[in-house]
């Protein structure tokens, strides 16, 4: 199959440009590494071509991805000294997280997962940015912190040109059906397993 | 189980921080998306860290990670102009593959390829970099034009503390046996499959 050419044309009355200018649901799931890592190269390229990268971190303290975060916030600096690459917003949930103070408590957790994503709903709705990584996102799905179906049809009605990949275990059905890029992340060997521990630069 | 704790301790006579500071062997693998994608994201946290990242692309002209190497290029210039990140170097087989000017046939194919890894081999010997991405190298070691042997014996011999990825459908099952960490990347959905094609900032 020579390269970039599709399998099958869709009859939804789309020119093939307009069609390939749909912007993109990506969902990272599966046991495996790379979920997360995958999404961060995804947004290196977004940013890369001047879009506007914003990431949203659903996850605890001990798993903040530190480097991605310093590393993407240079991204975002290149943007707003030098006009290179595009501008960058990087929001942790708990003390980090923006529109929220509250922490402590698992309800609290719940409470800011909540926040959080109401607040991701409200800027797809003014088209705040171009690419959103939703990180880990798929646990505060999972746990019933956030509404599944509230999160598809939001993400169905996004309007205009935005892109957003979803990253963590265990997507829910629902999510993986409106998504048009899925891809299974499945462990075949760690470095855990072997009794390593994650080192500075590699894991982190 | 809490964050970080392995899952078992090998007697290997090492201390827990000498086996976390041994360095990686990885390979992305499977059909599905996300393979070099997740080795640039780890090069990022390399690079923001201050290791010495070295790219080397397998592939045809049509494949090449133009908006990768454009992102790295930016960050390179940020270590050689700012001294922020780690230097940056990216090399491509065929007409920008440095240390070489064939092309055309097959046969040159498989003599850029050889002479490609037999570059990668000298670097490793004298530790050049400190993050390798050798990006679709599975391909030349499946077609026969890299020796899996020769490449898993130079992999495990290399010295020092030299991080190495290498991403590709069908990794050798010898490689996958020595490697620390392997993760198949596995296609549950794809916007080929619904007739579109990729698109600037997304696919490349």
């Amino acid at each position: 199959m020579p390269q970039g050419t599709p399998l099958q044309v869709p009859d939804d009355g789309l020119s093939t440009r307009a069609r390939r200018n749909r912007p993109v649901l990506a969902v990272h799931t599966g046991d495996g590494k790379g979920k997360s890592t995958a999404a961060f190269g995804m947004a290196l390229r977004a940013w890369n071509v001047g879009l506007s990268v914003a990431v949203f971190q659903f996850v605890k303290s001990a798993k903040w991805k530190v480097g991605e975060e310093a590393a993407f916030t240079r991204l975002g600096r290149l943007h707003d000294e030098h006009g290179v690459g595009g501008p960058v917003e990087w929001h942790k949930m708990g003390a980090g997280w923006s529109w929220s103070r509250k922490s402590g408590s698992e309800d609290d957790h719940a409470a800011v997962a909540a926040e959080g994503w109401a607040e991701i709903s409200r800027r797809l709705t003014e088209q705040r940015h171009d690419f959103y990584v939703l990180d880990e996102f798929t646990y505060p799905l999972k746990w019933g912190w956030v509404d599944v179906d509230e999160v598809v049809g939001a993400l169905l009605a996004r309007p205009g040109h935005q892109h957003v990949v979803i990253t963590g275990r265990a997507a829910p059905a629902r999510l993986i059906e409106v998504a048009d890029l899925v891809t299974e992340m499945v462990k075949v060997k760690h470095p855990m397993d072997a009794g390593r521990k994650g080192q500075r630069g590699i894991e982190w």
